[in-house]
This record gives structure tokens, C-alpha cells and sequence, in this order.
């Protein structure tokens, strides 16, 4: 469903216990809000619970940063990890690609369009701007940061500066194909969304194509997934799976791919950008729209 | 989720005002209930508001009566139409089939080995028992029902008979090749569960699977919906496809329709069984599993 | 598979006989040619043969004129139609697109990075240039008509001759939203393709999303079709689907449906400039890659 | 498409060179055979070519043997790895289980309707005859073969003598829960077809559907492949997956998969008997129907 702009959305996750329900939906609707949806999820083996709220404010004249002061107080009670935002307030979000542009030319049409509602606060790419001359960037700030092993270094700080400086709140590696070093990943944890251009847990690191190629496999898939210093092992968001056969050459599995990469890559920021994503551990909880 | 046998399944639906889920959830709290999983859904068309809610009684001696009859007064304080039962007490079908036997085998083995949940009261055919020799009924009564046109309406008072004297709750139409009359859709209406073999709305009514061939369609389906009196125009439950090719004859279609046939009926039947859907005029939601 | 450019395709149909295939394939071995690439299909119930070959030149000079005035013998013998054309050569396609421009953005990235081989002679639109700011048309002559009911006639002469006098051979109605007369159609036979936003047969006419949502059917489509004079009755190239359900509003179909349309799209143009499309009556023979 | 039983089956496999087609076909021909589906694919990286065709006699009263005869000297000339087999000429195959009967009943069911046409030598498994009760054997030899480390060699001697004595041709592991030695898997190199409950490359090895659930992978999927004596790594026939969430406990998967393995099992047997399944290497080439 969607979701129009004077919605706020809640997320929390918690100890499992009684009354969470009871005591989140009590406390919105005494401050005059009404929930318009609602996706919980038990995990029985982790006796954790995490829960989605999208409500707008009918019955009184409460400022979000009142119901947020208001909620602190029930959060307390319930031991709560939680968010409160307004859907009108635009996430920002730093999109990293490399020669390969496809994701990055989708996730352009799919903003322009307004179907992502997000601000790009910037495109950083190891290649030149010339690489993306047929891409209207629309006054978005193009950073050019070229790498080598010897500049890694300097060139990851450089990224987490215009990270920091441009406000951004996500980071998006559309096809970007150079590895983030640890020092990096550790500071955009669960901020950095990868996709992997396989179907996951199978044909990890290079040359997915060529490896699901090998092996024979009768579908092929791509996987996007929250970026962890442990390579392609973050908490996947979103995989999707197309039928192959053995006339298929790594080519073709390219060509196929590009659909398949594009679609997956989208549906997760979507869902990032919705807070329908909660971390879970080393799993995610998805509350699909 | 699977649902234990001490889980209790509240279902209700209800105009749409701030305050529902409040209500619902303090009552359960209350009532020393912890809820384990809901779900539920709002519709901006109509205003009508959708909710299923799974629960267990943790805190307390309530008894299912007890809760029922304390329910009542938030139930008519929100004008909900509402259920509540206990996962533990069974389900009654009556199942109803023809020549084609593959839904019939496919639920007795589910209901066999646990996976759909129900007491199975009988099993009405048209043919008599010798068509299915390989298949175990393990006891289940078998009714031979054939019909004519000049015989329908007796065989069809035969069968509300068979519903109502065994106690069934849901009749599904497993590949029941008769037409019901609208007497009998009547009575069993959102109790009777049909298995259409095609991707309605394309190809109501006879042979839809040569309809399909001839019309040239890249995937074909099958539809699983509640039986009204207008023919294949029912409340859908479930639908599910696969690619053919304009290699496929009609018997291939035939062929390959069965497998889509049975998960989409079963799906149907299991989703009906755990109150997962809930009747929105002409349309159906469906708090999947 | 891919086919290089120095590859030449090859269809064929016919009545059915023997020796068909052993004729086709003789000729070219005779000629110095080797079949890469071999599809064929047999219609049983309208007894007519379909083939599709791909070759190249390994044991002679021979030139494609050559081959083709050779083939004609052949060709006369088992009473064939028959088309044999080079890779290398690109098709020339026109492109019809109205408000919405998911389809047409697609189309031109797939065109830019060499996914869809062909030559784009001109885009026509009744809507004005400015609708496509953001889109790199990179050269392609654009062609605003506007259309009333009124100058319906003049426009749909004027679309003819610019199809014309470009030189294309294909007319794609990359969501172009205004139903083509007879008169076009008849002269477009077999040579323009439609993407039709819904699983047809279902859902014919306008406003398909909001005839699926308001049937509340469980998963939505797209179709690919050739027109004809019947709308939305044309042979059928490819369709796709995606599972929906109960909480996806009119608006969420449209956004869904973006994703399904451009790759059904997309994949039917590709089939039929890779020849893999052959005409059976008022269904299709594709031999997909 | 299906094929009747005066048909036959050729397939074959040679080192790629231009000719074979036309040396195929023309054979075909001048015996007065009629070709009714034929499909190649010739693996560039290899330069291996593999044909597979179904015919029929017409112009001749050729019989099976006269044509093999006939055939073996256009083999000879193109090195050709080849079978040639009546479609009537039913295959014998001898099924393997363990407790978990769903993928043996449900082949038990597609054999009795004459989906799957095989004759079935036997059932053998791990467990007594009692664990089947509910499953009509119709004759077929039980044999029950425990197996324990210390028996285990005896165990899959009797294994092979029953396969041996009983003329099978292919061995299928239908949920038979013990990994096969070296020696075994050996003997039946080519001829012996497992479900994997997983979408390999991932998951492999013991409780896949426990190790998908702890990855928190969004599809689930299940894999037939030929045996090797490494385990999990045979030549993949078909693989299938299903969606699945957050909430669908280690449980849920063994259930949801129990749908995508039978389904996977059955396609993989039944291109088998038709020779639809060309071994490539580690790889497949499959000719779908």
C-alpha cells in the first residue's frame, strides 16, 4: 500500500512478552492517531518481537516530536529498539556505481518518477563522469574517486566524508564492483545495501555468472543484502530468480541478469527507504508491501 | 507460521474508526492472552477494516467460552463481525470430486500426514467408488451421488443432507465436474471452495484448458475460489501459473495443469481451515501464511 | 544464445511432410554452411511445420544472395514461406509511446548498450517533446502528433508515413494509449507489436489495473501481442506476471505493473528482431532464447 | 508435447562439425522416416554438439532394429555417442525411500494415471512396509534393507543385485535418506536420479532447509540431479523455488518444500525416460517439454 505523505511510520523490535500490542496501539490512540497498517512478527527461537506501524493523526493536533517525547516513555517500559519518522521527510541517499550502469540508470527513472521517494544526495563512481554520458543526473553531485590498492585508503575516507557532509542516511552499491574495506563497512552498518549479482548463498565473490555458468544450474538469481565486512554474507533483503537453460551462455546470463539485479535492487531500497526492513541478527525481517 | 494446538484464532472485520487495534489488544492483555501473530488490513475504498489475530492465554485460566463471552462487548462496542475459535478443535470438510481424482489423492495425503488439518465427513462422487481402487480412504464415507438433469435436484437436497448431518463446516469442490444450482450455492454459501482450472477471469465456464490452446496464452493457471451462483465469478482465494510454450498440446496442458491444480486448491482449503480469509464483498483477503 | 553478426537466420513454414528437415539441412551443408542453431515445431493439429535456423559460412565463399537464390529451389519445392536475412543487418524500428514512458526509457537503454539490436528510426508521441526532458534521445527524430477524434485520420496518415518513408519494418506501441484504426492495423500486420497491461485474455479494454483490482485476482499480468484490426486479440508474444494481493490499491498494480510491462515488452521485440517469432493463425510460434 | 507409442527417440552427441544435421536427417529420410520434434544445441565452449529426435515411420516398413542397423555407419562417420529407442518400450526404474513417502506417492500417483510411463521394479527402503501403509504398492516388490555403518556394504550389494536382477535401467532416490558410497554411485553413474532439498549450489549436505532458515534467504527451492560420488555436486536435471519470509519457521520450509520437491523429482524423472537428458561434462543439456 502506499503511503501518503502525512503518514508516520513506527518500527520497534523488543523482548517478546504480553501487552506490546495492547500498550503501542493504547498509547496512539490516546494521542488521536489512527492506524491505518500494522505487520507484527514472534520470533519464537529468538523470543524476539518486531512490529510496523504506519498511522496518521486524526483526533488531536500532536506534532510528530510530541508523540515521539510522548512514546519514549512506552519504548522504556518494553525495552523497545524503535524509529518514529514522518513519510513526508525525504531519506537521503549516496548511490555508488561502477562501469556497469544499469541499476544506477533504473534507480534514476524510478526517483524521477517519484516511484523511490528518496533525496540522491550524491553519485560516486571509480569511473568518469563520460562513463554515464547518456544519464540525465539532473544537477545530482557526480564525485568522481578513482582506486587503486595503494589509494584505498584515502579513497574509502573520501567516501564516508561525502557520506557524512551530504547528510546521507544510505548507501546504495548499484553494481559498484570494488570490495568496501572493513573499516568502511563497519561504519555503514545497516546503512549500505548491496546487490550481488547471484542468487545467495550460492556463487559468492567474483564472476557469479561464469560460476552459475559452471555449475549448471537451471535458474539464476540475484541478492540484495545489507554489506557486512564478511563478503556477500550480509542479511539478504530481497532475492529474485529467473529460469535459465543449458543454452545459455555467461553472456546471456549477463543480459538476463541485468532484469533481474534492477528489480531486486529496487524492491530492497524501496523497502529500506518504507523502514519495512528490521534487522533480525544476521537475518532481516521483511514486511513486504 | 505453524500454530500449536493451544493457539486460539480471532478473526473480525468491522467499519473502519481509530482505536480497534487498542481495543482488541488491551482486552487480550487483559484477558492474560499474549498475541502471537496479526495481521490485519484496512480498506481505503470501502472503509472496512480487516484483522486476524493468533493468541495463546499465558497469563490467566480463561477458558476459549470465557474469552468469547468477554469479547462480546468489545465486539458490539466496534460492530465487528468476528470469529474465535480453537486451532485444536478440527475443522469438518466434505469433499466432492468426479472422474479426476488428482485433488482428492493430493488432500488425503495432506490430511494424512497432518498437513492440512480437518476431519474429512465424506466423500461425494458422481462415479461410483471403483474409479478411485488405488486411493485409501481409511474409513471416510463414500457417497455414490450420480445425477442426471432430471435427477439434480435430489441428488443436490442428497448432498446439503450429507453436509448438514455430518456436521461439515466447508464443502470444496475437488474437481466436482457438476455445475451446482444456485439453490445449493445458496446454502453453502462461503463454505464451498472450488478448484477452476484456469487463470480467471481468462476461460470461465467448459474446457478452459483448450480455450488456453486456442487463444495461444503464454502461461496458463488455476483458480481456487468460493462458489456463488454466478459460474466461476466466486471470491478469489488463490491463483498460481506456469509457462507453456506453443509446444503444448491440450493434453499437455491437462498434464501439466494438475500440479497447479492441486497446490492451489490445497493452499486454498489450508488458508480457509486457519481463517486466513476473510470475505470483503467480492473479493477475498487473504492474511497469507 | 547470442548470435555474432557474421551469423544469418534462417524461418521457415510449410505444410508438413517428410524430408523437410533433411532438405534444409542438405542445401546448406551443400552450400558450406553450418547450422549453429536449429529449432523447429511441428503444429499436428494444423499439420504445419515451423523452422528456425541459424547459421554461418564455414566451407565456401558463398555471399547471402547467393544462398537465398539458392534456397528458392528448396523453398519452392516444399511450398515454403520463408525468410533468411543476416545478423549484422539491424532491423528498423519506430517507437509510439504516449504519456508514460517506462517502456520507452527501457527500450533506449537496451538499445544503448546493445541489448536490443536495431535501429531506431523515430519517436512518435501525441504528446509534445518537453513530456521526455529527462530521456537522451540522442539524435532520433521525434514526431509530436497530437490526436482528436476529429484529425484521427491525418494523424494515422501521417504515423504511416513516417513509417515509411524511415524504412521500418517494425512499429512498437510502447505504451502509446490511442487504439489504432483498421485502416493502420491492416497495413501494420505482423509488423506491430503492443504491450497490453494485463494477463489477456483478462481484462480487456481500459483501465486494466483497475479491473484486476476490482476482481481481486491474486496475481497480474502483461502481454506482448501483434496487432490487429480485434483489439487485444492479436497474436500473443510473451506475457509475465507478479503476485499481488489484497493490500495493492489501483495505483499499487500501476507501479507493480511498470516492471512487468517493460521486460514483456522488451523480450517480445527482442524475439521477433531475432526472428524467433513466427505467425500460427491467430497464435504464435516463438522459439524463445 | 506428448509422444504416442509408434514413436522413437534418437538422440546424440558428436564433436561439432557442419553436416550432421543434414547426415541425420537425410539417413532418416531415405528410410522413410518422418521427423516429428527434433532439438539441438551445440555447446560453442566445448564444440560439442546434441541432438535429440523424435520420429516416426511412414514411407517404409522399417522396424526399430533395420534402422539402428542402418544408423550405426552415419554414426561411425560423425563419432557419434548415440541411443535409439522405442517411445512404447517402457523403462524400468527401481525407487529408493526413506520415511518422509511424499515424493513416492506422489510418483506412485503420475505412474497409475499414466503420466510418468515406467515400469517400476521396486521400492526398496531403510524402513518396514508398515511405514507405507497408506500407500497402495499395486504388486510392486517391497524390499525392506536397513542399513546400519557395520551393514552398510551388504546392504548396497543387495541394492545392486535388485537393480541388476530386475533389469532397472535408472535408479531414483526418493527421499532416501542414506548418502550412497563411492562403489554404489559408480555402478550407477547416469542412472541414478536425487532430490536435494535445497537450491544447490546452496545448502548442501544434511538439514538444508535448517541451514536456509539460519541464512535468511527469501526463496527456497529444491534441486534433481544425477549422483556422483560427490555428494550434492551431480550434473543438475531441474531445480524449482517457492517465496518464502521471515516468518516461515524451519517447519514451514519442510513443508512448503515438500510441494517443490515432488514437483522437481517428477519433471527430472520423466525427461529422463525420455531422453530429453543429455549428460555435457558436470552439466545437463536439457530438452524441456
Amino acid at each position: 500500500m502506499t503511503t501518503p505523505s502525512d503518514h508516520f511510520i513506527l518500527t520497534l523490535s523488543c523482548p517478546n512478552r504480553p501487552g506490546i500490542v495492547a500498550g503501542v496501539s493504547t498509547f496512539l490512540f490516546e494521542k488521536g492517531c489512527n492506524i491505518l497498517e500494522a505487520q507484527q512478527y514472534d520470533d519464537t527461537e529468538t523470543n524476539r518481537f518486531f512490529m510496523r506501524v504506519v498511522f496518521n493523526v486524526v483526533a488531536s493536533e500532536a506534532s510528530l516530536p510530541e508523540i515521539r517525547e510522548g512514546f519514549a516513555a512506552v519504548a522504556a517500559g518494553f525495552d523497545l529498539t524503535w524509529t518514529m519518522r514522518a513519510v513526508a521527510e525525504k531519506r537521503r541517499v549516496l548511490l555508488l556505481v561502477s562501469k556497469f550502469d544499469h541499476c544506477l540508470a533504473d534507480l534514476l527513472y524510478r526517483w524521477r518518477i517519484g516511484e523511490i521517494a528518496m533525496d540522491i544526495t550524491g553519485i560516486i563512481s571509480n569511473h568518469p563522469i563520460e562513463t554515464y554520458a547518456h544519464l540525465d543526473f539532473d544537477g545530482i553531485p557526480f564525485h568522481h574517486l578513482p582506486v587503486t590498492k595503494a589509494t584505498k585508503l584515502e579513497q574509502e575516507t573520501k567516501i564516508w566524508e561525502i557520506f557524512q557532509s551530504s547528510g546521507s542516511e544510505l548507501a546504495v552499491l548499484a553494481r559498484y564492483m570494488q570490495v568496501l574495506s572493513d573499516g568502511l563497512t563497519a561504519k555503514l552498518s545497516g546503512k549500505c545495501i548491496n546487490i550481488h549479482h547471484s542468487f545467495l548463498p550460492g556463487f559468492k565473490g567474483a564472476k557469479p555468472y561464469h560460476q552459475a555458468h559452471a555449475r549448471g544450474v537451471k535458474l539464476m538469481g540475484a541478492t540484495s543484502h545489507y554489506v557486512t565486512s564478511d563478503l556477500d554474507e550480509g542479511p539478504i533483503i530481497e532475492q529474485d530468480v529467473e529460469r535459465i537453460s543449458h543454452q545459455d551462455s555467461p553472456d546471456d546470463l549477463v543480459r538476463k541478469g541485468r532484469d533481474i539485479e534492477r528489480r531486486v535492487l529496487a524492491r530492497a531500497i524501496s523497502w529500506h527507504l518504507q523502514d519495512r526492513v528490521l534487522l533480525n541478527g544476521s537475518r532481516t525481517v521483511v514486511f513486504r508491501d
